[in-house]
């Protein structure tokens, strides 16, 4: 990316036309072909076209607003710009391998289009403050469309979490059953990580949504441009303060880009649990058949794709992190031609995000609960061994007295292949003589689900409570 | 990490010291040898006593206002507390690797201390829960710390800047001479980036400043917790609202993380720069000989050790990055094993930083600048070919053909081995009739560097007027 | 990726046609149309078909010599996929999304051009192994081209050096003037850093060159085949001996990825060199116009794109090596769809690593030295300050001695602004009364260079020899 | 890193203790001690000291052999360096960060100890050279340990698999039931990944195994060394053949990092299988106490540590390869203080494999199989699903028309909660007439599992062969 030329006094044919012969006089041959095709961006950057043509109209309105571009020129470029918009939208605008990117695409079409008028726009710019500001835009309107997109899955998940919350499922530590837990309750854990990602995004909006145009190529201009206007006209919060920084800076494409990876974390480990709850073994839900593929050489399978694949796209979206870190590092200032490879990544973490969200509020949606299956499960791995030595706590034993007892139970009802509340009264006063009839209530999956009502615990009024916050946060 | 017990009754012997012989009555034999040395963590984990200590304080405070400890047992605690402190601080704490970690080492220390009283201090919690507070805890105590030391860097480099604001450097693009820029305004780049690392690690801070404790194992606890209680003697900004959620989470470790590495790439292109402009070769700046080492066969040599080992050490920082990331990768709920793998990429990030950012800023205030060199090297390339063009373009040429005229001279004064300035005024002519006397105030540095007074140019006027800015925003 | 059916005894319409509807009768419903445009990979891994045709012939040819396939149904294939192949070639072959991958979409055509034969085919083989096996092939193809690439390169960076024998440049550690060396030689690392590319690419060819084919969806197949001969057909190495890792092992492409990566460090290591020698301090070289830009804005511009560019693709490259690490982190056997994740990385690296090399191979032909501004470098470092102290050795001083002694003398030459050679005797003598006349022989950087004659050192008899040694290596 | 001093030709005091003042007559200040902190890596390097002497014996052996040191010198040298040797063993050998490194630590002990002799073991060598080569010995002798590990651990697999050839697991793709294996076949597939990564590492040698000493500070040394009797007495298969690349080439680490990731993804997708087995909704096996931890808070919790924490480590080791990527990356030539940064992340990474391996040995050894479990769960997943098909096609159906035939009948056993092989042959003949008696043997796992008996298939006649290979192939 080279700074652009300011707009000439005089029509001259465009130097843009020229360029297959040589950059300038200084240049004695022209690009190689090859160099062309490994250095141009229009094939993927051509996206940003929405966000150059609204960085343009408040460049030029400002221009205007400055005296520094007459009320014609002002009104040719409005029309030249919404006839391209007309034309990119139709399909019919050609894009041109020989003119790089989108930016000069767009001018050289603007200039063919109201003539003099068009080559005055770029007064007081580059392209290296131009594409920042290009770039700043596209991401902030993308957060804008990813933040509903999270609202809604979070909403999906709430929705589900709603029907489920009286569903007991096995809470697992290292994956082994430890304690009865509200399917409902297992769901909010979620909710409150897609929740957090939300948080990020808003915060890296903020860092995104400031002004790098004005910067020129890299010292600012000496045309008297009022910055903060253009600031204002595009919704943004602020100017960027230093011309090099401004032209040089990817943090905020770095700071999304990790904020997406966190957030394809949580997909991946929604999407893992979805597997393994799906797996024959678990058999906890079912995903509706929509979101599953066949297998077209055995005839039972019904395989739950999409998470599987979300999984994976977690890699993908870390990938691109990675990246990007990789491409800033070491780099002196001002703008590199490295920077050009801040868009492709951004672009397919994007995409990825967008794509990634809208399935999973489908997904969310789709799922049928086992809860028989989940119950039976929780029973299984004697989850409530736990309250068996709290209630013997409660009849006056040590806590740690209590954990051998209990271990000596659980040791005996595996070899036994029985759940505690499986054994009889005899049995467990084979344990401890204090173990009365009323060990079969605490002995229950429910009865210790619902002794965990403190904030934030798994007791059905807890979760009902929490619901109710994320309606209340999310009804926006 | 496992769940770990509330407090027993009445006195028993250890449990933890029946450990070496088998976990509990379900355990058959004990530990390996080899397996404890591989999963056991108090060899870099006993790094978060004083977090350790403040929170069982606080979570103390909590149960005596429950209601669920006497008075004579929180004032034990306390006391034990006090003494363990001091014994830790004094290095005569035995810490033992049979007691897997930083926990276990001071509860059972603590019940030696103040017997039964020690053993009632995990009632309603677990380690689970325990240790994602006690690292929430180090970790907000070491942005705290981490803030005042980016501040001290930026106003190191803003005084820096404040004393060569005028002296002029060749700013380039592409590492090509492009248009001469004020040192002082290039080293404020820097200050805006490192400004920007703050904010993030600001909000960093919010995210991390929420209370897991009260999640207990993975589900809450039976126990009537007053968790925004604790919360509030810990000064955190709020309680995290599931519990599930709350002992598996590790997303501010990793966002600390990412806005880590983001800081660490601000440092490697410092760090770029400061090597290049101190080879032979830039001869711009000198560093201290505090922060250099020479060779011991090259008598010659003074090497920019620092700058050069900072670079280096952005990839260790980005490698924690996504070593954490990986680690989450997939992970199912609740809490399992591999997370014990977070803590020492977050203690070496946290280390990395606070050594590099305390080096940097005394590095900064040890740069020796060497304006003749600055202004010789921006005269070599061509800085003021633009604003030749700029001057053609008031005399009435269209800016392309005035390019392209300037295009040919510097062509020429390339051959010639000359400065555009140091062509004669007949020489100039022959590339355009409209050139005049005065064109030699445009050629000059200066009239260049001034030209750009725009907000975030490079003018000395809007240089000393940011100076002003970051002084008043770093004077807390 | 499911397992796919082998071909139907007798005519049928074909399934495929009713996916539309749903997979089987197993479901209820189609799959939706975002789950179908997120799961499919068509729009990618058609770029296999090659490798695709290729495998499925080598298939069907091994079927018919087991007798599972007659003579006529062979012939039919054989002359199906000669035309699909002419189709595609041509561009007139219609790629279907709805039947999601390269494989179905070939399959499909197949039958429609040759009818229960192409059903056949597919005899005891599922998409699983032949995916495995179609990227396999194809990442052979284009290790095999890749070869030839980087021993281009070399050999352009061997002429280069070859021309360049006797010119001196100032070799740098710390990028501080360190000793003379001969920019031949400095280049000849370069070709020393390619050849263990290509020894790692041979190294890689190996494990990717093994056969998948047979291990049919997981477990192997009922059907006689003979995996070796069709090994031999494709001229694969060897078969994967178990058909759960032979299904679901991507270690060839992770291992590919890591020696892409470090290829394009490699890349990245030079690209800074040529970037800095083209920096207006530095003036070493020239690049040819060809592989420059300008800059629209900034006449006097002459920007290094193409190693700035191929400088940030290194992150792109490296991305994709984490992206596929963080895929496979975790998963369980055998075939998981985030395997589907594997391609777009591996497809893109192995695209930026050809135009790469190309374009290297090209621009290192393209490169103009300038002798003078190297040697001019290499004096202004005190580049032969090691040999005055050597020079002392030999007059019999201890070495630590004449290493402060040397000090002194170039701490105030620094004063001077003069180079050790520019000292008078008289002046040196001040430093040592041992030194003579024949000091002057010692200053000289042709006589430094000269000294350093032993095996890789940077005597030009040395450079020449390893030049030799190059050319007969790569002179295959 | 810094080129290092030949010995002096007469005694002098050491220049080393002078280094607390300055560095040398050029500095005006010594070393602040924050940087002597930031830059010494004598804390972790100490541990190349086996190397570090290794080395120096060899350059001194080959010294003497040329004539450039003297017969009583060598003996000194010899003397001193044993005990160094001696010192460092027993623990008496007393380190000093003022000294730096492990290198300068060494000789000036050797210096103290033997006196002039020691100060000329350094003829001809730079510590740029004496790193990369100390380096490069440990490592290789690392790998020469990992290897047995690597194939303990695959004979350890080999047994287990051995001993459950004929033990029925249901085979997953997507974690969906699929197609019957045995248990022992799933094993070997890990084997052959292990059996790879043995492969690499020997790779990998090869590249480690080249001496770079006699590069010295980078440009090769004016005395006559000897480098290939050194690579020969250091049993190394080559010589660096250019000094540049010598001493900044760092690929081996990178090599190997990346060879170790691909071990750990292994371990990362062994453990994962090994944590779902292991959790009560699969029971398919049980892991020996020793290797599991309980939880003081829940007395039925048995947990699977040294997995869990196996699948986290990947993270650390991949963490280790991105660091030491972004590490290298445009890097200029030749040595860079940066490069320091590549010890601590081969360390770890090189810790993290050994124990991983030794740990992972011991428990496969100690893995109880649950064959019942493992049968059951095969049975529930219609894992004869694909043998009906089969079955039908041989009475003639074509395939498509058979997979739909038995996608009904599974749809309908789901419903009834019966396995296929529970219907009754009315039943099954509802669905088809062509079904007879003959099809209860078809739908025995067993009778699956026998008919996959192709090269790499599951039968058990396969795994037998395949498990005769492995042990030929381990048995050296």
């Amino acid at each position: 990316m080279s700074a652009h030329s300011p707009a000439p006094a005089t029509p001259v044919d465009n130097q843009l036309d020229r360029k297959a012969q040589a950059w300038s006089a200084l240049f004695s041959e022209p690009m190689s072909e090859l160099v062309q095709r490994y250095t141009a961006s229009v094939d993927f950057d051509r996206r940003l076209w929405r966000a150059d043509i609204e960085g343009s109209l408040a460049h030029a309105g400002m221009l205007h607003t400055q005296g520094l571009l007459s009320t014609e020129d002002h009104a040719a470029i409005e029309r030249g710009m919404a006839q391209i918009r007309t034309e990119i939208e139709s399909g019919s605008f050609e894009w041109k391998l020989a003119l790089e990117d989108v930016h000069l695409n767009i001018e050289a079409r603007l200039t063919q289009l109201v003539g003099d008028a068009g080559k005055r726009l770029h007064t007081g710019r580059s392209r290296n403050d131009q594409v920042a500001t290009d770039v700043r835009l596209w991401l902030r309107a993308e957060i804008d469309e990813l933040l509903p997109l999270l609202s809604a899955l979070q909403l999906a998940l709430v929705e589900v979490a709603e029907r489920n919350v009286e569903v007991i499922l096995p809470g697992f530590t290292h994956l082994q059953v430890a304690q009865p837990v509200s399917f409902g309750h297992h769901l909010l854990a979620y909710v409150e990580m897609f929740a957090r990602d939300a948080e990020r995004l808003t915060d890296v909006r903020k860092r995104v949504n400031r002004l790098p145009l004005g910067a020129a190529a890299l010292a600012g201009t000496s045309y008297p441009l009022d910055r903060e206007l253009v600031a204002r006209t595009l919704g943004m919060e602020g100017v960027c303060q230093n011309s090099l920084d401004a032209v040089s800076d990817r943090d905020f494409a770095i700071e999304f880009s990790a904020a997406a990876s966190l957030l394809m974390i949580h997909v991946s480990r929604f999407s893992e649990e979805l597997i393994l709850w799906m797996s024959q073994n678990y058999g906890f839900i079912d995903l509706a058949d929509r979101f599953c593929t066949g297998s077209s050489i055995m005839p039972q399978k019904k395989n739950p794709d999409v998470p599987e694949l979300a999984r994976g796209k977690s890699g993908r979206v870390i990938g691109h992190l990675m990246g990007l870190l990789m491409l800033m590092k070491g780099q002196p200032l001002a703008y590199n031609k490295d920077n050009q490879e801040d868009k492709e990544p951004l672009f397919d973490t994007v995409d990825t995000l967008r794509d990634t969200l809208r399935i999973f509020a489908e997904l969310a949606a789709g799922i049928t609960v086992k809860p028989e299956a989940m119950e039976r499960a929780a029973l299984r791995g004697y989850a409530t061994a736990t309250d068996l030595a709290d209630y013997l706590v409660k009849k006056g034993l040590p806590f740690r007295d209590a954990h051998e007892v209990v271990a000596h139970a659980v040791k005996d009802a595996i070899a036994l292949g029985v759940d505690l509340s499986q054994l009889t009264l005899a049995q467990l006063r084979g344990y401890h003589a204090a173990i009365d009839e009323d060990v079969y209530a605490v002995l229950s999956l429910r009865g210790s689900l619902e002794a965990r009502n403190t904030l934030g615990g798994t007791a059905p009024a807890q979760v009902r409570g929490q619901i109710a916050r994320h309606r209340a946060r999310l009804a926006i």
